[in-house]
């Protein structure tokens, strides 16, 4: 079945039922002119994002349902930057009207699994016919209780530390373009997976921004060096990188050997980790460092320090030279 | 200079310099991970809408300024439809890089235009390369206090209302894809216009709202047939259309003469009139449609009355017989 005998009015009967009832908070979900949600406490966070087929991914590489997925994900990311907790989705989608209506259950099986994981309810959406490329836009509202945790607020002498690992989205880039080479089949599955769907730090980033022990955050979409650079200019500040502290996966320095890349290039200007960069005063950091390993099984790496804006952003190698390094990805360039 | 030469990090610092300091309620606008808004009392609507290149708009009939207004427009059209005071917007773009710059920015020069006249705040968005058509999506958030008008809870006796004219878009949309043979430069103007930019009728809605004398209502996007179809399947009710009643306006009158089109057509079947359907107890339809003309200045026809379910959706001609009429729009179909 198509899209196009299914038809507008079939396609929202069948997601209705299909995604069930909506979570609380949501008064009307699927079905009207807009949903009605409730909204008891906090200001409200709202992010958009998009992924564009042959921009941000491919068929039949990545699947619809991890697509769906990886759709929320970026948004549930920019949630996580701020500190906040996502809420509400709504979904737009702009496809073939020969799609197989199979396609599109199984990329709203992938959203609504992702919402599921994360306490986000599904309360809308719009989805027409494109003779393009597939476009899904999510947008995403998050709540908040206090100030929230923005890029400007980093002061010199705060320390730099980074969620997770570094530069495996990168690697699967690479292996989906170029093939895996002699790497392990266990290592390419890792890389591959980071690149198709990558976990937002959600409670990680809460647990950030409930410490207050965080005076700025961003999430890395663009790699470090780019996303750094967006941190230390809206905070007004320089910093300073040791690439020997810049965690890197095991998984990602085994494809980076089988390429023969220097897996340093893909943690620091490869985008699409959605890993967190976030800054803490020295006093503070170890603590938070640990308290999120604690909470949620997320490692966390102290990688550099603030320093003041007349140093500008600077990368060092193991013997403490500043290093060139390359610049990360521009969505225009 | 194109999008390409800018960037993404100098596109997002032009919008946020032109688009100037964010409205009230805006904590954080353009410029971060999300942003923050404060909504202090009521519950939240939420809605998304999306325009595809080619599917939607062509170019360069509609000019990118046009386009913009209109990505708003049908969504505020969403928040009017529940009778809601729309609030904050995101927009997400998906276009070409080699984009001129100017493009984008008459098209957020139209989008900024249309939330200023409508009290909206554009508090983010995304806006990424696309090999494909330009694809605009909204989000629209709005308040309400009290319950939103629906599409369900139309009683058989209820009359039926619409504000506005009927047809007139699906008019100008004949005459550019037609031509408008004989028809006056001013009669071709004005339904040309109307295809191009719609006006949401929000003060409608709300008065709509706030009166408590609306039992449903529903935007006018897929044609009379088709919505009205939608309001009564949600309520469980039948409905009877007088077409002598359905109002229409002179301009498209004559263009309907000089295309040789039955004008019935266009304000039954056509889309994208943009103007409310609503439902009201006989006692106090007239009250209510008098008092959206004198505090907005828009006309309220009452075209019809809900009947019984068993009685299912009929349109009667002047002499009262009813007359098969052609079916609204579907997206996929």
């Amino acid at each position: 079945v198509t899209l196009g005998e299914l038809g507008e009015r079939g396609l929202i009967e069948r997601l209705r039922v299909r995604l069930g009832a909506p979570g609380p908070g949501v008064l009307l979900g699927i079905g009207d002119d807009a949903a009605l949600v409730r909204c008891s406490q906090g200001d409200l966070l709202l992010t958009t994002d998009t992924l564009v087929e042959d921009v941000h991914f491919r068929r039949p590489s990545t699947t619809l349902r991890t697509l769906g997925a990886k759709a929320l994900a970026v948004n549930l990311s920019d949630i996580a930057a701020m500190g906040g907790e996502p809420c509400f989705a709504l979904v737009a989608l702009a496809l073939a009207a020969s799609s197989a209506v199979a396609d599109v259950d199984a990329l709203y099986e992938g959203l609504a699994d992702m919402a599921g994981r994360y306490g986000v309810a599904l309360v809308g959406g719009d989805t027409c016919a494109s003779p393009g490329p597939l476009v899904v836009t999510v947008a995403l509202l998050g709540r908040v209780e206090g100030p929230p945790v923005r890029r400007a607020g980093a002061r010199p002498g705060d320390l730099i530390l980074v969620t997770g690992t570094l530069g495996a989205a990168a690697a699967g880039l690479a292996v989906l373009e170029r093939g895996g080479g002699s790497a392990s089949s266990g290592a390419l599955e890792t890389v591959v997976a980071a690149h198709h769907l990558p976990t937002p730090r959600v409670p990680e980033g809460r647990l950030a921004q409930t410490s207050r022990r965080v005076t700025a955050m961003i999430d890395l979409s663009d790699g470090l060096a780019t996303d750094l650079g967006h941190l230390t200019r809206e905070s007004g500040v320089g910093a300073e990188v040791r690439l020997a502290d810049v965690p890197i996966a095991s998984a990602t320095r085994e494809v980076a050997v089988a390429l023969d890349v220097d897996p340093w290039v893909w943690a620091v200007a490869g985008g699409e980790d959605y890993e967190l960069l976030l800054t803490s005063p020295p006093d503070d950091a170890t603590t938070l460092a640990t308290r999120i390993r604690n909470e949620t099984g997320t490692r966390v790496a102290i990688v550099g320090e603030i320093r003041p804006p007349a140093e500008g952003l600077r990368f060092l190698d193991a013997a403490g030279r500043a290093v060139t390094v390359p610049a990360g990805f521009d969505h225009f360039a």
